[in-house]
C-alpha cells in the first residue's frame, strides 16, 4: 500500500514538474535578459566610478523559479563604509537610468522597480556587510541567502524546491506577506534542502509535533515562540519561519497527509471556488440560522502589508468583544478592494434585556459588602445568593449587536489605528440578508467563508 | 459606632425577646401537659411489664422553643438487648393507647404522631446506646444529644438560642429538611454554645472564612468537605452541620452582617413576599426579554425530604443540559403542591441550525485523522482550520429548547426516579407568557424567583 502509494506519488510529482519547470527557452531568455541588465548596471556604476557589485538573488538566480514567473532580483551591492544617503543617491539613479520606465518604491530604503524585455525588474541597492547579524538595513541579508542556497542547491533539489513551492501555493500556505503568513520562497528551499527532497519533507511535516525547531548550521543562539522554528543559516537570532502561523503549518501538515494518503496533481494547482451570488449568500444565511453583520468602509490606503495585520487586528477585537457581550460569534472574516469589510457571523443578533453577573464569595466580607453595596438600591435583579456567591442580573448595555456596531463602542475593542481612521470618517453596518451584497465584489471569498476548507 | 450599633442590636434583641420568650402560663402549660404524658406512658410500661424509661427532648425539654411552638417529644427509651421487633411492637403499642386519635408515621422505625391538649406530640420508641457512635436507630442519638444540651444551655443560654433560631427562620435558613438545607436544632443550640451567645456568634459568622471547622469536644475522627463543619459532640464521625449548604452558610453570613451594620426586628421576622399574578409574570418576562420554559407534571407521592433532592437534581440535570446545547440558562427554580413544576428561564429560546465544534489540534494525528474523516463528507461546514486545529459546523439537534423538553432527551438529563416515573406518565411544558398561569397555585414562589434576595 505504502509502496503504490509512494509510486503514484512519483507519477503525481512528475506531471507537476511537466507543468512548473522551466524549459530551456524559457531559461536561455531569462539567462540573456539579466546578463544584459547586469551589464547595463556595471556600466552605470562605472560611470559613476563607484566600486559595487552586481548580484542575482532571487528564485529566478537560483533555478527555483516555476514556470511563468517573470522576476528578475538584481541588488546592487555598495561597500559597509558607503554612508546610508549616497547608497540611495547611486541606487535610485542607476535605478532609473537602467529601468527609465521604472517606478521608485520604498522598503526600508528606496529602489526602482520596472519592467525589461517583458520581465519584471527589482534593482535593489544594499551594504555588503560581513553577516546577517551585522545588517544595516534588512535586505543587506538577501546576498547571503543566495550565496548559502546558491552553494548548496543543485539541478535536482531545486526541482524539489519548485515542486514544493508549487504544492504551497496549492493549498495556498506559500508566501510570507501578513495577508497570508505562509512559507517563504527562502524557508521553502530551506526546507527542502534540510529534509533532502520533497517526499521525505512532506513525509515528515505529516508527523510533526509543533513546535517544530530546526537548525541547519547548528548555531542558534535563542529560543523562538513559533510553531515552526528554522534558524538563519546566516544569522543565529533570527527565525526564518518567525512569520508563519500556526494555521499554515496546520495547513502543510493536513495537505501533505492528504497528498500521501491520495496522491493528485490537483492538491499542487487549488482552484478559486466559484464565486457567490447574493442570493447564494442568503440562502446559506437562510440555511445556517445565523445573522451575519458586515463593518463595510473605505480600505486605509496603506500597503497590504500594514492593511492586512490592521484589519485582523480589527475583527478580532470585534468578535472578542461581541463574545464577551453574549451574541455568541461563530466565525469572522474580513476581506479588502476598494471597500474593507469586517464580517462577523453571530448565533444571536439580540439578546435578553438581563445579563447575569457574577460577584464575588460572600466570605470574602470587604468585596463582598462592595459589590452587595454597589448593587443593593439599584434596578439590577438581586443581589442574590448562588452557592456561597452574589450575583445580580443587570440591564444589558446593547441588546442589538447592530447597535453595537454602530455605536461609539466599536472604537474601543482594539482596532488598528488606520482602520480606525477610517472607521472615524465613514463606514456602514450591513446585517442578516444585507451582507448578501457583497457578493458583487467580494463573491469569491464568500464562497471560501462558506466552504470553508482546511 | 460600634458602640451605638451594638447598643442597637440589644434592644433589638430585647425586642425580638418579647415576642418570643414563652411567658410563664405557657411554659405551666406546657410543663404539665409533658408530666402528664409521661405519666401515661409509664403506666402503659407498668402495664406492659417492659423495663424502659420516658425521656423528654427537643426544644420543648431544654427551654429552647419559641412561644407558640407546640411540639412535645417524649422519647421511650428501651435496653440494648431488646430485639427490634419487639422495640416497634411496644412503641406502637403505648403510642396508640396514649394518643388514641392519633396516627402511625415512619422514619427508621414507626412511631406514634397525635394530637394531646392542644400539643403535637412526637411519641418515639428507641435503644439505650452506650453513645451515639454505635446507633442501633438514627433516633438512639436524640436522647444523647438532649443531655448534652441539658447539662450545659442554662435560662440565659437558652435564651440566646430561641434569638438565634428566630433570626435563621426569618432569614430562611432555618431546619434540616432538604427542601431548605439549613440549620438544625441541635445545630443551632451547639453554635450558641461554642460561641457563648447571639451576638458573639453572629460578629464571627460575619467574618467566617468556609470551611468553618468546630469541634466542641476536640474529639472529631474524621475530616469533611463541608462549608460548615460541627464535629457532634456524641459522635466523633458525625458533622451536625453536613446538611447545611454553602449558600445557607453564606445566607447567614449576608444576614449576620446586615444585622450588625443596621440592626433591626424585621431581619427576624421576614415577611413571605406578596404573591404575583399571571400578569405580574408576564410583565417582568416583558421586562427581562427572556424565554422561562417551565416542565409540569403530578409531584410524585413521597416524603418532602425524598421530592425535593429529586426537584434539586432534575433542574439541575435540565439547566445543564440547556447550557451545554448552547440556550444560555439565566436562572432556575423548582416549586411543588399537587403539581411540581421544573422551571428554567433562557436567554434563547432558538438557536442557529449550526453549531461549532472543535476538533483535535492537527499535529495529533490519529485524532485529527479520525475527526477529519468522520466529518470530511458529511453536510458539515468544513472541516476547516482555526490556528492549529480542526474545527466544523454541524447542524443542531434541538434548534428549540421547548423540543428538546418535549423529546426523550428530557430523560437523558439526570432526573430524580420518582420525577422520571412521573414525567414517563405524563407532563406539560409551559413557554414564555404561559408560565404566567403557573401565578394561580405558585403566586408566591414566583414572587421570589422574580425579586430574589439573599
Amino acid at each position: 500500500m505504502a509502496e503504490s502509494d509512494s509510486e503514484d506519488l512519483s507519477h503525481v510529482v512528475a506531471r507537476v514538474r511537466e507543468r512548473i519547470d522551466p524549459d530551456e527557452a524559457e531559461q536561455t531568455a531569462l539567462r540573456e535578459t539579466a546578463a544584459t541588465l547586469t551589464s547595463r548596471v556595471e556600466d552605470e556604476l562605472a560611470a559613476l566610478s563607484v566600486d559595487a557589485d552586481v548580484l542575482r538573488v532571487g528564485s529566478t538566480a537560483r533555478g527555483t523559479w516555476l514556470s511563468g514567473d517573470r522576476d528578475i532580483d538584481l541588488f546592487i551591492r555598495f561597500p559597509d563604509d558607503l554612508d546610508r544617503e549616497s547608497l540611495e543617491r547611486y541606487g535610485l539613479a542607476i535605478g532609473n537610468a537602467v529601468l527609465p520606465e521604472g517606478h521608485e518604491e520604498y522598503a526600508e530604503h528606496p529602489y526602482v522597480v520596472g519592467e525589461f524585455d517583458g520581465f519584471d525588474v527589482d534593482l535593489v541597492p544594499c551594504f555588503d556587510v560581513d553577516d546577517g547579524s551585522s545588517l544595516r538595513s534588512a535586505v543587506d541579508r538577501t546576498p547571503h541567502h543566495n550565496e548559502y542556497l546558491t552553494a548548496r542547491l543543485d539541478d535536482e533539489l531545486a526541482a524539489e524546491v519548485r515542486v514544493f513551492k508549487r504544492f504551497l501555493k496549492g493549498i495556498g500556505a506559500y508566501g510570507s506577506n501578513l495577508r497570508t503568513q505562509g512559507f517563504s520562497g527562502y524557508l521553502t528551499e530551506l526546507l527542502v534542502l534540510e529534509y533532502g527532497g520533497f517526499e521525505s519533507l512532506i513525509c515528515a511535516a505529516a508527523d510533526w509535533h509543533p513546535p517544530v525547531e530546526l537548525d541547519p548550521e547548528d548555531h542558534g543562539s535563542r529560543s523562538f515562540d513559533d510553531p515552526l522554528v528554522v534558524i538563519d543559516p546566516t544569522d543565529p537570532t533570527r527565525n526564518v519561519a518567525a512569520v508563519c502561523s500556526a494555521e499554515n503549518v496546520a495547513r502543510l501538515q493536513h495537505y501533505a497527509r492528504e497528498l500521501l494518503d491520495d496522491p493528485r496533481v490537483d492538491l499542487f494547482f487549488g482552484d478559486d471556488p466559484e464565486p457567490l451570488s447574493a442570493e447564494d449568500v442568503q440562502e446559506h444565511v437562510r440555511r445556517r440560522g445565523t445573522t451575519p453583520m458586515a463593518v463595510v468602509f473605505d480600505a486605509p490606503d496603506v500597503v497590504e502589508d500594514q492593511l492586512y495585520p490592521q484589519l485582523y487586528k480589527s475583527i478580532a477585537g470585534i468578535e472578542s468583544e461581541l463574545d464577551r457581550r453574549g451574541f455568541a460569534p461563530i466565525r469572522s472574516t474580513t476581506f479588502a478592494a476598494d471597500r474593507a469589510v469586517l464580517f462577523v457571523e453571530l448565533a444571536h443578533r439580540t439578546l435578553p434585556n438581563v445579563a447575569r453577573h457574577d460577584g464575588p464569595p460572600v466570605h470574602v466580607r470587604n468585596h463582598a459588602e462592595g459589590f452587595y453595596d454597589a448593587y443593593a438600591d439599584g434596578d439590577t435583579y438581586g443581589p442574590f445568593l448562588d452557592g456561597d456567591r452574589y450575583a445580580v442580573e443587570r440591564e444589558r448595555e446593547f441588546t442589538d449587536a447592530a447597535e453595537l456596531l454602530r455605536s461609539d463602542t466599536l472604537f474601543t475593542v482594539g482596532l488598528g489605528s488606520h482602520v480606525e481612521e477610517q472607521l472615524q470618517e465613514e463606514y456602514e453596518v450591513l446585517v442578516g440578508d444585507e451582507v448578501g451584497g457583497l457578493a458583487e465584489t467580494f463573491g469569491g471569498e464568500l464562497a471560501q467563508y462558506f466552504d470553508p476548507k482546511p
